[in-house]
């Protein structure tokens, strides 16, 4: 079922290739990915039969969004586990693929945990286990992304009463972020269906454009009415009134509820704090990491200069994904401080929309306690990985 | 003299071809561009020998800024005058070429009143005597730009005692928009020369990158310590305490003291105001428009929505400045909002830097004291200008 794309009720599909599926042999067994790289241009799938290939889709954003990370991972593990690799030198690569995304370490310890426990029944009982922990990770996402859509729809009608939502997101967090809809585009799509969705408004977000590319190509394929803009033209939309909510994903929530998201993402909360508009965030609980305690604790991953030193698109001719084949746009030798996220204090979020409930205001014990609540918390404390 | 490329103080030429010169006969007379749309990639002059081809480069910003369009405007209507064309319809052409920048109009219409006054001495002197207007307003353009750099300064120094100024900047308003060296980047310079410039940022500027590309090159060419940022990125440096001041220029400044510039400066205001920083205007007083009672009043341009669902940059074969030949990087079909500027609203200002003076607090009754003080005031009412 989590290898099937999913088919939204109004029979639209969200994806025409999942963005993520575990092949069986004769094919497998091997990870295959949509290469988001390519969107919307083209929809190639990338066909991982190793970890160090599905590290290689990781750190080039072939595959990204922190729950489908989490998802990755776990499979990686397994992955490792049925081909009978090092399973250990896996779950190393794997969880330090990319550092801000909470959720690529929790699918990743949940598969190695499953691995492990399995020791005394042998390496075929623990590949299985890998492999069966991987699937529950995927089967518990899209169960989530429909909770946080189910949620997150309720929680607009109470803030927005009236409907016909003017919503502003940022970067990418649909389908192809999930085994299922996605975290924030997945109650804007719940809102569309409802009938409620006036507007999405799309910041293209730079440097990488996941807005213009990917979220613009799930919303054209669900009929959202929808419209792109550069990241700085949000404050003319903000000041014209014309931002009823702002609905962003999560890469990593601390244990004082701050927030890190794609770049961009803490303006747009300074803007609808100013603005008197709810900026709500949408992510499972296991994007949630206790053990972080405040929002200064979260490592920022800081990506190349030439991301916005130059143009680069995979799917156009030259314009090779590697840093430096791109088509220069700053002077040789330009600097370039490229943050991949940055980091929103509780105080600027209205609520955080999880599968296991919303947390509004956002406080250190609300959060704590939707988490005690949720599945992910059931399965993190059965394995024991808070203790890592 | 107005003709001639800048030297810094410091030996450093701004740019190696000024942004805009006259060419009196054989060559002209015509007005030769710095094309600035080929930018930073290759140094194009383009000539223009007619009013058309001026209001076509001023449409697809191969000449841009607000002091400079003003510039631009009045020798259009001088070669309209000296070649013969009719110049009402020069004025009517070059006056509507840009709605928001008011300098445009500015020019024109300082060139233009020349040239009528000079009506009864026949076409030769009209002609001669709207060149002559043209080169004042050249002329006291690069005044202009230089006392502003010195007022900047100072108010620095005031705002941020002890030097080491790590200043964030948008778009691009140096030496390209100006016939002195520009407006807030001519501050940057002044502080940098003074040795008080730790570090420049540099907005990238969405859609048109003029900071990645243009502000950049003259970065790298006066030897400032720069860097460039993805726009959503200015509020992590915020956030970081990395910003000390925001200096921006403008396009148009209403009577009320609202500031429209590059889409993205209000943002940068609102955070500047959230973390406490100075968010400082730098623009001459021709661009304080009296008759614009308020910022609401101000008409924002509009630009093809090709600007920020493709990729073109005109120097990069086959990615044509046209809309419609670029990369695609959204969907096919993909509406986008593209304002060119935004409004900030007064109280968001810090002070607003002129050639005649700094206004601080932002007030109407203080505008219009910097402006009744100003050589463009006595201009403007010597022209009977604010009557139109």
């Amino acid at each position: 079922m989590g290898d099937q794309y999913e088919v939204s009720e109004a029979g639209v599909a969200a994806l025409t290739i999942p963005s993520l599926r575990w092949e069986e042999p004769p094919e497998g067994p091997v990870v295959v990915l949509l290469d988001q790289t390519r969107l919307p241009a083209e929809e190639v799938e990338l066909v991982c039969t190793d970890v160090p290939a599905l590290v290689q889709a990781i750190r080039t954003l072939a595959v990204r969004g922190a729950p489908l990370l989490g998802i990755a991972g776990a499979y990686g593990v397994a992955l490792a586990a049925v081909r009978g690799f090092d399973v250990d030198e896996a779950v190393e690569a794997l969880a330090q693929a990319r550092p801000t995304a909470v959720n690529l370490g929790y699918g990743v310890r949940r598969a190695a945990a499953a691995y492990r426990a399995a020791a005394p029944d042998g390496p075929d009982a623990q590949a299985a286990a890998a492999l069966a922990e991987a699937r529950a990770v995927h089967a518990e996402d899209i169960e989530a992304s429909a909770r946080m859509a189910e949620h997150g729809l309720a929680l607009l009608g109470e803030l927005l009463p009236g409907g016909s939502h003017r919503i502003l997101t940022h970067c990418n967090s649909g389908a192809l972020v999930s085994g299922g809809e996605g975290t924030a585009l997945a109650v804007a799509l719940a809102a569309h269906r409802a009938g409620e969705l006036r507007r999405l408004w799309v910041d293209e977000t730079r440097p990488l454009l996941q807005g213009a590319r990917l979220t613009a190509y799930e919303a054209a394929r669900t009929g959202m009415a929808y419209t792109v803009l550069p990241d700085g033209a949000a404050g003319s939309l903000f000041a014209g009134g014309a931002v009823d909510a702002v609905l962003i994903g999560a890469d990593r929530i601390a244990a004082d509820g701050s927030v890190a998201n794609k770049v961009g993402s803490y303006p747009l909360a300074v803007l609808a704090r100013y603005h008197h508009v709810p900026f709500v965030v949408v992510a499972p609980t296991s994007t949630v990491d206790l053990e972080t305690e405040e929002g200064s604790d979260i490592e920022v991953e800081q990506r190349p200069g030439q991301e916005v030193t130059e143009f680069s698109l995979p799917y156009a001719q030259g314009l090779g994904a590697e840093a430096g084949t791109g088509i220069p746009v700053a002077p040789l030798g330009a600097q370039a401080y490229n943050p991949a996220f940055d980091v929103t204090p509780a105080e600027l979020v209205t609520a955080i929309v999880t599968e296991a409930g919303v947390v509004s205001p956002v406080t250190r014990n609300g959060l704590a306690e939707v988490c005690s609540t949720s599945r992910w918390s059931k399965s993190r404390s059965g394995n024991g990985m808070m203790a890592e």
